[in-house]
């Protein structure tokens, strides 16, 4: 694997000194950006452009020649592991995912298998290969996966979901049937970041973006238990060096003392806290990743650049930041103001360094 | 006024003793009940169900005819504000509400004007005065309003929105803007809610369904710093008896202990917090209402017995608990769970009074 040439993201994430606050978006690789929806349309639809690999490795880097970014995320879903459990995943535009098979019985859960990564999800690996050989080191590549509990949802409901009734009734009514699936699930997903890792990411992140739906106990039974076994599995890369693992719930800013004690590098927050109380609150015992609210980035320049320096300021001195959103971009935004953005908190840190 | 046979709802409210633990439900009166899709059909359309008083009055007491609850609520929407501001409100089943014109501009906002309650809104205290006079004292009757920012996002975005990137990026680009609707909402909720007591409620809870949107610092400046000034405006009832306020934030659990020092007599949340660490984070300073996770009712009675004993036990012994769910209940539920519900809180919750 080639050296780092850019190390920000991976020193923060162990809370190393760096000269500047890394900072990279979630969905950074998206609608919002006109080259993006080019090469989506020449892939025909959005599950195509997943798994072709060198399309998913088009799509990743596009960010990374508009704008400074401190790291690459790889382009692909939350739910391939679904698919690849053989569910049936369509994705169309504005209706969301949609899977033909969705799962709601204890039977249905025992006959799930466990997907092998490079034989059912060889596509995402083989375009970690590609993105990993490109970046030649330029900056980090994350890798990702959903939690159990998120992509559990899915699984249950067949698609999104507002209110999870029917992912809920299962987790109330037959828990065990909700813990089998979230079982499987959690073991294909460690399987799945680990294989990630070998074929060249050098962070892995888990989304967690239904954790936030769930009362405080049923987080932390169905939801954040997973996610700490996942943690616990993940292994060293090739060379022996322990990989980061971001772990990201929206929505649990009432909970991040626990989730810091998950076992995971860093905790991602959305916008809704107020990210120098969650240093606090976590006692720098991990990395922050975050948290403004997207919705600047439909304001002005001037605007934009007094916010990120508010998120900067709360954080305040010291290591450990990660500048991000509190969640993904909206395909809506203007790219100009996204470059606002990267230039606003690489400059606006250094005073914090 | 008639005097309240049943009061353990204002007892709980003012935290005074009392011998059970009351309940009630928000959208008790709604789509799960048979009764009230007949009322809706024969109204032909939900707005007009809110307009006709007689009909408002029908379906406000069916729930109580039911079930043992401890308060009626009134029937109506969160949107008669703008409506009677003339935003034209049309409500489609499964599409929601919508604002044939939303105000984008500085210019169309100064030329809202603040509706007076018992000119354009009296349909509401038409149905408040039959209610209250049919009720006869049996259980104290809410009257309630949207918050100025869950009402402000809806007259922007035209209608539901999941990201609220209208009415942020009023509320980022153009402070002034979203400043002059939530000021000139906060005056006509004033007046709508001291209308409603006039006209008979006994107690007034404010919805502020979309305040867990936004991050801590604007949750502050442009939702609870607009609630402050209506709950300091409300007036006592006819016989100079103080009419207790419920603040309700979906999503706010981050900041009970700022909501608890409004002004307000109780707060309201959602099922995502733990009801006892609430308590404690206010200090018993205020009642709390909440917060079983509606999804609970999908499931069996015994699990809903379960469930309802974890959140009175969450509470813990003594006065200012008032059990309702964490939202609305939603379309789906089978009736008979929620007489299971409402008979659970008043025979589990003695041994904590």
């Amino acid at each position: 694997m080639a050296k780092l040439k850019n190390d920000r993201l991976i020193r923060a994430l162990l809370r190393q000194p760096v000269d500047k606050t890394p900072v990279w978006i979630m969905r950074q690789a998206g609608r919002y950006l006109p080259e993006y929806r080019k090469t989506r349309e020449r892939a025909g639809d959005f599950m195509t452009l997943c798994k072709t690999p060198e399309l998913a490795c088009e799509v990743t880097l596009q960010p990374l020649q508009r704008f400074p970014l401190d790291a690459a995320i790889l382009f692909s879903d939350i739910l391939t592991i679904p698919d690849a459990m053989g569910l049936g995943l369509s994705v169309i535009e504005k209706e969301g995912p949609k899977f033909a098979r969705p799962v709601r019985t204890h039977a249905e859960i025992v006959n799930l298998s466990v997907p092998d990564p490079e034989v059912e999800l060889r596509y995402v690996m083989d375009a970690i290969r590609i993105i990993s050989r490109e970046l030649d080191g330029k900056v980090p590549l994350i890798g990702f996966a959903g939690s159990p509990w998120t992509i559990g949802t899915y699984m249950v409901e067949g698609g999104s979901s507002k209110e999870f009734s029917l992912a809920k009734e299962m987790m109330y009514a037959t828990p065990a049937t909700m813990h089998l699936l979230l079982s499987k699930l959690a073991d294909s997903i460690t399987l799945y970041l680990n294989a990630q890792i070998a074929a060249g990411v050098n962070v892995v992140m888990i989304f967690d973006s239904w954790g936030g739906a769930l009362s405080a106990q049923c987080y932390r039974e169905f939801s954040l238990q997973y996610m700490q076994r996942i943690v616990a599995g993940i292994k060293p890369d090739a060379s022996g060096n322990k990989i980061p693992v971001i772990l990201f719930t929206k929505g649990g800013g009432l909970w991040v003392e626990q989730i810091a004690m998950s076992g995971c590098e860093a905790i991602g927050v959305d916008w809704t806290v107020d990210i120098g109380s969650v240093r606090s609150r976590t006692g720098n015992a991990v990395a922050i990743q975050g948290n403004l609210d997207t919705a600047v980035l439909y304001s002005t320049p001037q605007v934009i650049r007094q916010e990120v320096g508010k998120v900067l300021e709360s954080y305040g001195k010291g290591n450990g930041h990660i500048f991000n959103l509190g969640h993904g971009i909206h395909p809506g935004i203007d790219p100009e103001n996204v470059a606002v953005l990267v230039e606003a908190v690489h400059e606006l840190s250094i005073k914090y360094h």
